[in-house]
């Protein structure tokens, strides 16, 4: 391909993606938050911590320089933390130019201002050309070259067409999509209900009711979507259900693996503690709760997570309270007929 | 409850959906298609062969006599497996007055016809309100009473709710949707589905190949409900991807199972001596391919399960295959923007 791509944060999934990038020969450069962790990545020529074993290639070149990344680049990947964008997007603004497209590839909701992960950008880098593609993908599987397939959302048709030419080959299938808000929203929300399902799992409450829980949290967030402006369609695809899917049922996921400590018994901060790393669900079932306050819309999965998670309900209350709901029409919007 | 209804058909399904009822309170009667089997049910007071230690409560009762078992009920649950559907309706029809409500719990289409099975239904018994139940709901699961939720679909909206009411409790919910043909599509091809996601197990492609197929799968079956006239919200919902999820992930499912040994490169005839029973999925690919080319629908999944059942196929060149069509937009209907 031989295009010129920065790839912003070495975490698993921005490593995942720049050695995706640098076997199809693309010159990838891959940004750390430090010097010390870039220089390890260098010198290691893999990321011991997150992917051990898939080693960097020649045209891999790990910097802790935005400047010498950023520069006349073909391509920008953003793959930070969720909490940490609007810092990193700061760092990386004055080196962007006119135009230059960046595609937002972590997942999230701002806490406090509740924005978007596109929203966030484009607040401190106007002048880019912001695009974002999710799906599901797990970091593990793309650096070992498994089959996957996302959706790349931008304004523009031309702009995901760019994208989708640079990343699709043989084993990682590219949809576009012109849905920016779904296409963020089923990415971030998605955690909360990945959580829920592991504390079905963590209960032993069966197939059937993870399944059920998996269903209608969708719907609660397309409802949502809907209010913000998304497209009910996006919540169907690979950045919706496609994403719930592999979150709720993979054990790579730590939101499921939190979820089943907590359906088990455990306090939320022995959950945090055992599962060690960042847990995107908790921070977001209260960024999502604001949001279903702020539109009024009816989410209550989210508000049984809340409960569980910030007010000491006990989770197996919390699963029959959804059973024992009013009688309900599936689609809430429709009239009865 | 005290309601007066007939279950026809004694699986470990209608056996499952009786035992449900008769909890409530309910004088059930279960048919079986031989005296034989009916005898054994009722001096064991449990499905042995289906499921084993459930124990029949004193208000359910087994019989062979369809006219003793349809005289004057509440409600008639139809649990006859689909190629079984149109000879038991034959059976059923004298007995059954104007208006009664029937309620279809099976799922599948009929081989020739390509019916779904309320049409099957409504041509044998014209006289009966003929409404479907369908949603992620293993047999083994509502048996032991874990939580499940499903969808009912009538024409009449006072139908479903009688349904509904008759149906519901703290561990069986129930949502009413009007949109029959959808519910039962989902229910149908899901299984086709299913069988090719065992194929991506059986080939040990991952989790993201697995949950990709999943979603895709679903946007074809949407596609070809569309056409056909149910409403797209419908396969989103819990007939849809509800079910869908179950099916494709618990170890439950035939259809899963029968994939993975085909994934793994056993032949469809040692696949199917090897699971033993009836793999609804083998039978309804043919049945999907055939609506996909009547209908005029794009089923590139459907296509190639086909080829890899019918026509020799390796199961790794149909998958990859399906990794290299065109670049596309998401949503195939959608103008690019």
């Amino acid at each position: 391909m031989d295009k010129k791509i920065a790839v912003i944060g070495s975490g698993s999934w921005g490593t995942a993606v720049a050695l995706l990038l640098a076997r199809k020969k693309n010159a990838v450069m891959l940004w750390s938050w430090m010097q010390e962790e870039s220089d390890r990545l260098n010198a290691d020529r893999e990321n011991k911590e997150f992917l051990p074993g898939a080693k960097f290639p020649d045209n891999l070149v790990c910097s802790q320089d935005m400047g010498a990344c950023l520069a006349d680049k073909d391509l920008v990947v953003l793959a930070s933390p969720s909490h940490a964008i609007r810092n990193t997007a700061k760092i990386m603004a004055p080196f962007i130019k006119e135009n230059q497209i960046v595609v937002i590839i972590s997942k999230g909701l701002e806490q406090g201002s509740l924005f978007t992960l596109s929203q966030v950008v484009e607040e401190e880098i106007p002048q880019a050309d912001v695009a974002v593609m999710s799906g599901p993908s797990h970091a593990e599987e793309v650096a070992v070259s498994m089959p996957t397939t996302v959706v790349v959302a931008a304004k523009a048709h031309k702009t995901a067409a760019h994208i989708q030419d640079i990343f699709m080959d043989e084993v990682f299938r590219v949809y576009t999509n012109s849905d920016i808000c779904g296409v963020e929203l089923g990415g971030a929300i998605k955690n909360v209900i990945a959580l829920c399902a592991g504390i079905v799992d963590g209960l032993k409450f069966g197939d059937n009711a993870k399944a059920a829980l998996m269903t209608r949290g969708l719907a609660e967030i397309a409802r949502l979507g809907e209010k913000m402006g998304a497209r009910r369609e996006t919540f169907s695809g690979l950045s919706g259900i496609g994403d719930l899917i592999v979150t709720c049922t993979s054990m790579h996921s730590r939101n499921h693996r939190a979820g089943i400590l907590i359906g088990e018994g455990h306090s939320l901060d022995d959950t945090l503690k055992e599962v060690h790393m960042v847990v995107e669900g908790v921070k977001t079932a209260a960024a999502a709760h604001e949001l279903a306050k702020k539109y009024e819309v009816n989410m209550p999965i989210i508000d049984e997570a809340y409960s569980v998670l910030f007010e000491g309900k006990d989770p197996k209350e919390a699963v029959l309270s959804l059973m024992m709901r009013k009688k309900k029409n599936e689609n809430e919007e429709e009239e009865l007929w």
